[in-house]
């Protein structure tokens, strides 16, 4: 097991947090038990996850008051109704102000189980324990929370810490292999905006990680988890560095309002962002097409999409990005690469170049 | 005019904010627009108060991008559904993170401007212009925010502070006669928890403050603010101090649970609630009966309710309590005072010494 923290300050109690990482953790009830400080627990998971892992998540809390809510799997599901019906849950079973929440599953189950913490009477502890190669590389850690709207893709959210991690690399064994490749897309990230020696790791090690080997996987979630903890230690809301992390999310946001959620994965419309995002910057003269097409090839070696849907045109492109929560005061600001394995922030990009991506990556012009 | 301040330490940034109180600071445009940071301004108000102000405070924002929303009026709209429409709003008019809310009205208005402005892309900035006597002494400071479930009041919510509060004491004279009462309970709550003296201030001055003297009244706000504020940055989070704001609140939430938020307004429900948490209080030897009495009378002679309502029975006051935000790990917390002017608060209290306070302040036994 590997052990990592999230380093925080807090202006009432230290908000640092650890990440476990390692095969069968599931089953340490005691590293859970300990993270909750009261007697009250709530698990939320979804159908798919429940039937797997939900009886050996509970047996960790045999001496609380358990409460358990099963919801439909699926970003679809990621709004205020589902909220809504989370908090109605926790209402009825009495929890108070002192229960812990603790999200089994992936992404969409952390995200709203976080903003669910994070509102339920103005706030509660939680605990992230994610079964996704994508929530346990980046959604799970870092305290970015929120439901979707149906103008705007995570427009309705908090920061807000969990108060533990715990990743058990086993349950990837079960993992779809779709959403192992969306995960991947995470992972690669990694790699364009920080780690030159990663991203060359992976271009090695693509065929073992889509093998699923298991010191393969652990080294990637690991070396991920690494780069994801420093950067929210050194920005954790975002006034600067920490939206480097989001290189590829802001057309890829796009992709994903434009498929109203559904279709699409958020990591393979990440990864189409990605791809579209080392254009941009290869336009911009800031990344070599060499490096450019390197990027390219991983993504499809991860088996993940490259290019838009193609009934997004460039145009409504540029619509949904333009509601992105990194538009300040008007303007854009896209994170491009100056170099592989470096990412910075550009609010200065001519919308023609960014349109004339676009329509090189294959986007229609209407 | 008077100036405080509500002192809070930040970690990114101190979150110390001016309350400016006076009449006809609705004008004082200068001050609204040096509390916007940006160029973004985003004003919510209801019809009720739109027709009556808005155009003032707009007028302090002709270099800004400005929006606006008028929603109907009342505590029945305070929830998850309008949260949704507001921010609809905020994203058609593509405002970004760098915008500001601006909280136009009364309690209701405050609470889900607040709660909007705490989730919107994860936090942006908000003022308040509290236009009712219950929002201007209460809950425009102080940062709790909030919309209310099915199930519960102010149950999904969140702390976080406005940049400023801006109080002109000249609306008051357009606030029906009920409303002013309202708010005259929370008044009524500062004397009872922490301050004998402007207890028998407001026992000499309720006729005055009834036929809105304008001295009066601003005597009247500014205290209670001194007060709020001095909580407030003792106990932020409520952890501990805080709670005693709460007096009377605890049994006014089961009344205004119990009626739906629809024909009792907040301010009456906690007069009552008062009443009983006196009565308990003296019950508990801890309040003598005439002090209690005082109480009563007081909050008679301010135009307010004393009893709960006829159909409102114990069982079902003990039910709707019982997912109080003040339960902690299954225990009822109770705020009581130990004399006139000092509140503390009881997780101990025996469930028959309430039942009975509550059958003899009038509510039926089922």
């Amino acid at each position: 097991m590997r052990r990592l923290s999230v380093q925080l300050p807090g202006e009432v109690r230290d908000r640092s947090y650890p990440i476990l990482i390692g095969p069968g953790l599931l089953d340490d009830g005691a590293t859970l038990r300990n993270w909750v400080s009261g007697r009250e627990v709530f698990i939320l998971t979804n159908a798919t996850v429940a039937p797997l892992y939900l009886a050996r998540v509970e047996a960790a809390f045999s001496d609380c008051r358990l409460g358990t809510l099963v919801l439909p799997d699926g970003e679809s599901h990621k709004h205020l109704g589902t909220l809504d019906r989370i908090i109605g849950a926790l209402l009825e079973q009495r929890h108070s102000r002192s229960t812990t929440l603790l999200a089994l599953g992936g992404g969409v189950i952390g995200d709203m189980t976080g903003f669910a913490a994070a509102c339920y009477q103005r706030g509660v502890d939680f605990i992230q324990v994610p079964t996704t190669l994508l929530a346990q590389v980046d959604s799970s850690i870092g305290g970015k929370t929120a439901v979707n709207h149906a103008l705007g893709k995570n427009m309705i959210g908090a920061f807000h810490q969990p108060r533990g991690v715990l990743i058990d690399t086993d349950v990837l064994a079960t993992l779809p292999q779709r959403e192992l490749a969306a995960g991947l897309a995470e992972v690669i990230k990694y790699g364009c905006i920080r780690d030159l020696q990663f991203f060359a790791w992976l271009e090695s090690n693509m065929p073992a990680l889509l093998a699923r080997d298991p010191d393969a996987l652990a080294q990637a979630i690991l070396r991920s988890c690494e780069t994801k903890a420093e950067v929210v230690a050194l920005d954790e809301r975002e006034s600067g560095l920490r939206a480097i992390l989001n290189f590829g999310h802001t057309f890829g946001h796009a992709i994903e309002t434009h498929t109203g959620y559904q279709s699409w994965l958020h990591g393979e419309a990440v990864a189409v962002g990605m791809v579209i995002a080392a254009r941009l910057s290869a336009a911009l003269g800031m990344l070599s097409a060499a490096d450019a097409d390197r990027i390219e090839a991983l993504v499809r070696a991860a088996g993940l999409p490259t290019a838009p849907p193609s009934d997004l045109g460039a145009a409504a492109f540029l619509d949904h990005m333009a509601v992105d929560k990194k538009v300040v005061d008007g303007r854009l600001r896209l994170i491009v690469l100056d170099g592989l394995g470096s990412a910075v922030v550009r609010g200065d990009i001519e919308q023609g170049v960014i349109v004339a991506t676009l329509l090189a990556a294959g986007a229609p012009h209407e």
